[in-house]
C-alpha cells in the first residue's frame, strides 16, 4: 500500500492507472476509521481495481467552535486498518499541501445546504463540496463511495456532480451500526459512559416512526411526534432537530407519498457530542 | 467537424479520444468569432491533437441590466469560421443543458473577484468560473486556450486551476488588434461609427503609459495621470476605472518593480458599449 501526501504525486500516479485502463475507486475520509468506513473500502474494493482512501481532517468543514482540534488522528492504526482491508493507496496530505496560503476558491450548492446540519453548521458544506472537488480532481476516480449516515451530504455531494457534470458515480453504502442500533461514528468516541447507554435510543426513535409509516401513517407531523416523545425520554441529550423532507429539495414533506428522508441531529448534555442519524422510507438516496 | 449540442455525448467523445492518446485542447467562447478567437484556435491546433470550440453565451456571466439580449449570434457563420480552421469539434449547448431548471451550484474565486471588472460587475466572475469548471469536466482538455484581453479572467481562472487541482494547462494569448490598435472584441460591433473612430484612443493611452515605464517611470499614479490625460481627448468614452495592479493578487501597486498589469474599462458615451484592454509591464501573466 502506498502512503502519499503530496498531491502532484497522487494525480500522476492516478493519471497514470487511468491510462492503464484501470477502475478507480475512491474513499474520502478524515480518517478515525471504523466499520463505517471499513465498509465504504469493502465496497471500493469489490466494484473496482484500485481503491484510494483519502485521509483528511479538512478544517474547512469545521466551524470556530467545533471540535476541529479534538478530532482523533490515530494515523498509524488508520494505515494499518486500510491496508488490512487491501486499499491500495492512502492519500494524506497536510492542510498546506490541499489550501496554501493564497487558496481563494469555493465550491458551494445553494438551497440544499441551508437546512438541516447546513441551517446548524454555516460553512459546513462549502468546506465539503471544496474539499470533495478537489479530491475528485486529484484521483479522478470512476466510483466515489460515501456512507449514508451523512445524507444531506450524499444529496449534496450529487447534485454537484450533476451540475459540474462531474465524471464520477457516487457509491452510497448503508450505515452501519453497533449492536444496539447506534450509528456507528468517530465521535462516538467522546460520548461519556452514561451518553453512550442512551443515544441507541436515537436509532430507536427513527425506526419508531418506520414502523408506524409501515403501518400506514403518512403525516410527518404523527411521525416527527413519534420521534421527539421517545426523545423525551433521554436525559443526556436533546434532539437539535427532527425532519422529514423530500430527498431531492431536502425540503419539509407534510404527507409522505414518495421516497422520504427523517433525519436528526442530537446534541449530547455531557460532552456536547453532536450525533446525526437517518434513515429513507420508500426507496433510497 | 462534429457541432453537437449534447454535453454527455461530448463528455463521451472526449473520454474515449482520452482514451487514444489525443491530447485536447478547449477553446471556450460565446460566439460572435472575429480574429482574438481565430488565434486561439490556430494555438490549440498547433499544441493540440483535437481541438474543441465551445459557443455559449452563458447567461450566468451577464448582470441583469448588461447584454445578454444583444449579444450577437451569428452560429452559421461562427462553425463556417471554426472548420476554416481546422476545428474539429464544436459544442454548442442550449442553456436549459448547461443550467437545468433545479441547477444550483457555483464556483468562485474570492478576493480576485471584488476589483476591476468584478467591481464593476457584481457576479460575473462566478459566472465565468462556474461555466468553464463545467467545460472543463465535459471536454477534460489538456489544455484551454483563453485570450489576453480578458486579463482579470485569465488570472481568476489561473487561480481556480491552481486551487481545485484542475489537470489542465491554460495557454493565453496576445489580444489581437485591428490596425489602429483597438482590441478586437465581439462588442465592437455595437460601437456607432464616431465611437469606432475615437476608441483606439483607448490603447494609445496604454502604449502612452508603457513608453513612459521604458523611459524610467515607476510610479503608479504617474503612469495613470498619463493614461486619463489621454483619455480627456476622448468625447465618446469615459473610463470606468485605469489600475495598475500586481498580477498575482491584482491589488493597486504604487510602485512598479516587478510585473504588473495596467487594466482600463471605458464606457462609450453613444451605444453605451463597456470595452475592455490592459498591457503587461515588465513579464507576462
Amino acid at each position: 500500500m502506498n502512503i502519499i501526501d503530496n498531491p502532484q504525486e497522487v494525480q500522476k500516479l492516478c493519471t497514470q492507472l487511468r491510462r492503464d485502463r484501470k477502475k478507480i475507486g475512491l474513499v474520502p475520509t478524515m480518517g478515525a476509521l471504523h466499520e463505517g468506513h471499513l465498509a465504504l473500502l469493502k465496497r471500493a474494493k469489490e466494484t473496482c481495481d484500485i481503491t484510494v482512501m483519502s485521509i483528511f481532517v479538512n478544517p474547512k468543514q469545521f466551524g470556530k467552535n467545533e471540535d476541529l482540534n479534538r478530532y482523533p488522528r490515530p494515523f498509524e492504526k488508520d494505515c494499518q486498518l486500510a491496508k488490512e482491508q487491501g486499499c491500495d493507496i492512502v492519500f494524506a496530505p497536510i492542510p498546506e499541501f490541499m489550501y496554501p496560503s493564497n487558496f481563494m476558491t469555493h465550491v458551494a450548492v445553494d438551497k440544499l445546504t441551508s437546512v438541516l446540519e447546513g441551517a446548524q453548521r454555516p460553512g459546513h458544506f462549502t468546506g465539503v463540496t471544496t474539499i470533495v472537488l478537489k479530491l475528485f480532481n486529484i484521483v479522478m476516480p470512476d466510483s466515489a463511495v460515501f456512507g449514508q449516515k451523512d445524507a444531506q451530504q450524499v444529496l449534496v455531494l450529487k447534485r454537484m456532480v450533476m451540475d459540474l457534470n462531474l465524471p464520477v458515480q457516487l457509491d452510497i453504502v448503508p450505515t452501519q451500526r453497533e449492536k444496539d442500533g447506534l450509528a456507528i461514528s468517530s465521535r462516538n468516541s467522546y460520548l461519556t459512559p452514561s451518553e453512550r447507554a442512551e443515544v441507541p435510543l436515537i436509532y430507536a426513535g427513527l425506526i419508531k416512526a418506520r414502523d408506524a409509516w409501515k403501518k400506514g401513517d403518512r403525516k410527518s407531523s404523527t411521525l416527527i411526534d413519534c420521534i421527539r416523545t421517545k426523545y423525551n425520554n433521554a436525559s443526556l441529550f436533546t434532539p437539535e432537530y427532527v425532519s422529514i423532507v423530500d430527498t431531492n429539495s431536502l425540503l419539509p414533506l407534510e404527507t409522505i407519498s414518495d421516497t422520504a428522508l427523517i433525519a436528526t441531529a442530537c446534541k449530547t448534555a455531557e460532552s456536547q457530542t453532536r450525533l446525526i442519524d437517518n434513515i429513507v422510507l420508500n426507496g433510497s438516496l
